[in-house]
């Protein structure tokens, strides 16, 4: 079964302590066992023009769209959502199912 | 080191052959070494409003920086950037090291 993926793009207010809002979202997947991985970064590379005033990704992968409309719903997922949204000026998302064309090399064996 | 991500966010031209875009995408990687995993997907859940009209999302992943930058200079991606240009009515790109709050769990050992 194809994982799924939720994409995040944000923007946020200037006022915003960005800091606080990653703790929420490390604190929500912490607690949401149905988010298999949580990667995000801050650009750093990209044009003002080419990223069009978005500064943050974030990334979720779920084992299934059931697994990812599960976390949609969890209250959770609710409370945390209402404060994100007072957080950012503007915001993107994109919810699909993944398809890998070149994965990376398993881990190292760590035995 | 930090992995470095490259995100591009499309949407394509009305004319366009997306399976012929995703041909040369898939070309392009797998003639880099670099790029350590590829992964897409097609918007299947997001609201239209949320999406802002943008249906595609294409994620490289590099083991570094600077590995990114090589791949950026690169003369099939200069190639193949004239040709994504052509084809794409807007774009988004966002480029930045990945902070990894949760990973997956490892494969299981094929052993």
């Amino acid at each position: 079964m194809a994982e799924f993926k939720h994409l995040v793009l944000a923007k946020f207010k200037d006022d915003v302590v960005v800091e606080d809002i990653l703790k929420g979202l490390e604190k929500l997947v912490s607690e949401i066992e149905s988010v298999k991985s949580f990667v995000w970064g801050q650009d750093s590379e990209s044009e003002e023009m080419l990223r069009q005033g978005f500064t943050h990704a974030f990334m979720m992968t779920f084992s299934s769209k059931e697994e990812f409309s599960a976390f949609v719903g969890h209250p959770n997922h609710v409370e945390f959502s209402a404060t994100f949204s007072t957080a950012i000026e503007k915001a993107l998302l994109l919810d699909f199912p993944a398809v890998t064309v070149k994965a990376p090399a398993a881990p190292a064996d760590p035995k």
